[in-house]
């Protein structure tokens, strides 16, 4: 059976770009698993089917309804536990932490850089909602904040070099092969390359060969994003 | 038979502080290991066994030397696999990344907040060389960059958000039971410990739950480290 998956869209329906999605879908790639998508946004919050907490992604699979990306990859890896997306409960234990320095430290900049452009891609239904929310947390208008990013983005270089040194010993964060972990990570540079041609990394950062792998992975999945026309 | 750890001393023999030798004591009494130590000095790079890099730990066993903690912990799994520091390749790939988050982020906040008073507790013949080579890195006095610790510690607290996130769910960063992950993280906190009576947390910061835990580990062995009598 193919699950599905309530996924952040714009205003192209398939114009799909939430970090938090992009790890669900490379979490399903990983597994083998069949993803279908259903294209959602902020205003369409009494479609999403219970229980949610208002956002995506919410997985719907059996039956069964699963939200928070964390969460759906712990419900994964327990209803299908074929090619596991980790290898050991250290190794689970140790990929939370992972997920909240993504979360906690690198996706504020990749909102500082490209949360104008976001705003862009999105429909016209959420465009209000959005710009107020972000302009209130971030304290500036969207227009002023992204003048900063090339600023930004050297202070993004500076918060990936243990992540930099990190892939100068191996292929992947979680070794030889990439699972949950990486997947974490990646999400926040799909949600980047999605929303903006801008690129959240600088041509000459080491980092750009394991952005490259990932993006090479299950047949190019990285590859076949549709990126943001009004950006 | 007895590891033999060079370890960083200051003017008293006892006071040993270097994060990554904490490390490695750790590592050691993880797997039960007695481990002895050589008090050393950075103005004694003659006395090291070689291999080494001028720099310590250099841990001697069964007539082996290995430096470098990380390549201390590699060592220790391979020849003493009981009590494994590690469950996984992938527990181990993600623990390099834990390892460097807290080189790359962490030590810096600990290096502005205590090294004036890791001066004032270094030997005599190593505070000249410490001075002038952490003047020249950090671009100013060491009493200078010691005045902002207050507002260090802040920033420090902001950094230390996806460790605190993730001790909300769990016990330690490697799950139900410490491990090497959480040995890297918490050598900073012993490294600041042992140099400094001000508090490298806030009293009120839940991190200090995961501290006092890893503080009573091993029958206590945090608690019997020697503080800096001169700060």
């Amino acid at each position: 059976m193919t699950l599905k998956m309530y996924d952040l869209a714009g205003a192209d329906d398939a114009h799909r770009f939430s970090p938090y999605c992009w790890r669900v879908r490379y979490c399903c790639a990983h597994k083998g698993l069949k993803l279908a998508t259903v294209a959602w946004r902020f205003s369409d919050k009494a479609l999403l089917p219970a229980p949610n907490e208002g956002t995506v992604p919410v997985l719907v699979d059996d039956g069964q309804v699963v939200s928070d990306s964390w969460r759906i990859a712990q419900y994964l890896e327990a209803k299908h536990p074929d090619r596991p997306l980790f290898d050991s409960p250290q190794a689970r234990a140790q990929a939370l932490l992972v997920k909240f320095w993504v979360e906690r430290t690198l996706h504020p900049f990749i909102t500082r850089m490209f949360v104008r452009d976001a705003w862009a891609g999105l429909h016209a239904g959420d465009q209000g909602y959005f710009r107020d929310s972000r302009e209130k947390r971030l304290g500036k208008p969207l227009e002023e904040i992204v003048r900063e990013r090339e600023h930004t983005r050297g202070q993004f270089a500076a918060a990936l070099e243990p992540l930099r040194a990190t892939l100068n010993e191996q292929s992947f964060v979680s070794g030889a092969t990439p699972a949950c972990a990486d997947y974490a990570v990646f999400g926040a540079f799909m949600w980047a390359r999605c929303v903006s041609r801008f690129d959240a990394l600088e041509s000459a950062d080491p980092l750009n060969r394991w952005r490259d792998r990932m993006l090479d992975l299950y047949d190019g999945l990285g590859h076949t994003a549709v990126r943001n026309a009004a950006a």
